[in-house]
């Protein structure tokens, strides 16, 4: 007999995630119901909007107390009764943090082997997918264009760059750390990196970014926002990925203090969710796939070791101290 | 022999225009040199980006102190040593807070006849172009949404909403008195006007919104934006006009605090220029007569009489005392 463990939200969280705004369980999984699939997760996908997921409404419902915990997993299927999925699939979906997952076949996304799992939790998945169509779409990079990118040693922000040089780009990345930064420059081959613990943001900036800003991706929000609205270019594109500053916060945030330079440089701020370019998939995944086999696209996995890490391994997030895609190890690969 | 009389810029202004922020300036007009018209004027335009042009550059460098203070202004011509204009012409031009002006013809722009010559200086001059491609070009409006409108009853805010009326929108005006909401509902055909001075901004929106807002024009930035963010539907637009709670601001202003939900909700926020659709005026000004000549589209202008007033008259616009476009008369219409 199979003996599941999950993690439930306990509480709402304010400020950081704490131990006791989840309860751990363990309980023997239920006999297959018709049509259902039984997936052993092997990864958990933690992301920023988890966050949110935990403690209010919005573009899903939160996550109501003492639910399983929402998260992306991807996993091999143990048994199914849904003719589509057999034993030894690998399937991707929206799984919960816990051990064993049952959901119906229409849930699951069977993936192709060959390629690391990790991969599509990250260039292959719905981070590849945020970078691309935030970049690509509505950040229109034009050679020779001054990008900058926040959370730039993050899952989306290394990305974001690095296809950012692809399209000829000058590419200048904000970091929290002299080690992501020198990731950043000799890894991912950004132009420049900026460590904002260490300086003042506008200064670095201005200094970084001799020719102004033509495309700032952020995803962050607060004051690199603001110090990046100081020096935009005529028709600046700022996608708005996440405000990450801001998930974490106990009441209202400030905002920028200069948004009237949109007007002044006819800018735009603009807001997106990769949920809605999962039907547009099939433009991206081709090209990002292609150019991680070249060697174009690098992706870093940082792996927190078991399913109880997770509810600790989350705030890395938000503390800034994860490079690349923060994911947890729940089971050995098959 | 004729004399000139001028307001000169003297100071920077801070917060509100002081009387010692310009000088009074009375001397002989001199003779007129080869290539210029010598321009009577009539009307003087005070719009809100005057604040800007006398205390900083932006899209344009700031007026010199010790120059004449800029101003569009409407006149007639009084002699002409420039082939194309002759004596009893009506031009238009950026002539500045004086009585008389030289200026080589191709500065000028002759006016029809037949139309109220403060036509000119709001819906068929930079006003009219304003609301017409704020709100089409960046505000995208569809029959049947939702169109917010601040500084509802100021020369753009009122035009705006009646154009938006003729697209088939809901539309809901916030300004700053009784008398104003009652002009943009009785007059204009707003749907609903909110007194911002009079009840909590967001409390308003939500009852005057019950579907939401798809467009908030904003002419005035902070609490109003912070508010109608909170309530923006899917793929709302924010066309950005104009910051005029903060033109007059001495330090940094307080942000909206909630930009997160442009994330949410797939929205921007876009800031224009007037100045950009210039070259495109011919596709509105048609549109734009023909609506006022059919009484869709009405238009009210505060005069002030006399150059005198002009210092004391612009801050009508930044304590919001002014209903419909704010001119000057300095002289009489020939």
């Amino acid at each position: 007999m199979r003996i599941n463990k999950q993690w439930r939200l306990a509480a709402r969280p304010q400020q950081l995630f704490k131990d006791t705004d989840f309860k751990w369980i363990e309980e023997p999984v239920p006999a297959l119901a018709d049509g259902q699939v039984l997936v052993r997760n092997v990864y958990l996908s933690l992301d920023p909007t988890n966050r949110v997921w935990a403690s209010q409404d919005s573009y899903m419902p939160m996550v109501p107390l003492g639910e399983v915990m929402r998260g992306g997993t991807i996993g091999v299927v143990e048994e199914s009764r849904d003719a589509g999925f057999a034993p030894a699939d690998i399937v991707q979906g929206l799984l919960g943090w816990q051990l064993y997952a049952s959901a119906p076949g229409a849930q699951l996304t069977k993936l192709p082997k060959g390629v690391p799992l990790t991969a599509f939790m990250g260039l292959l998945g719905h981070i590849g997918l945020t970078a691309y169509f935030g970049l690509i779409d509505i950040g229109q990079p034009k050679e020779g264009e001054t990008l900058v990118v926040s959370a730039a040693a993050g899952a989306v922000g290394s990305l974001v760059g690095q296809i950012g040089k692809i399209k000829g780009c000058y590419v200048v990345g904000i970091a929290g750390s002299d080690e992501k930064c020198r990731w950043l420059k000799d890894e991912l081959g950004y132009d420049a990196a900026i460590n904002y613990r260490k300086e003042k943001i506008l200064d670095a900036l201005k200094r970084e970014c001799p020719r102004g800003i033509d495309i700032y991706f952020d995803n962050v929000g607060g004051e690199i926002l603001d110090a990046a609205l100081a020096l935009l270019n005529l028709r600046a594109r700022i996608p708005l990925c996440g405000m990450i500053s801001q998930y974490t916060a106990t009441g209202p945030v400030a905002g920028p203090s200069n948004l009237a330079r949109l007007i002044m440089t006819r800018s735009r701020i603009e807001g997106f969710l990769v949920t809605d370019y999962l039907p547009r998939a099939g433009e991206a995944i081709p090209q990002l796939l292609g150019w991680m086999q070249s060697g174009k696209l690098k992706f870093k996995v940082d792996v927190a070791e078991g399913l109880e890490s997770a509810p600790r391994a989350i705030n890395k997030l938000f503390e800034g101290t994860n490079t690349g895609k923060l994911v947890v190890k729940i089971s050995e690969e098959p």
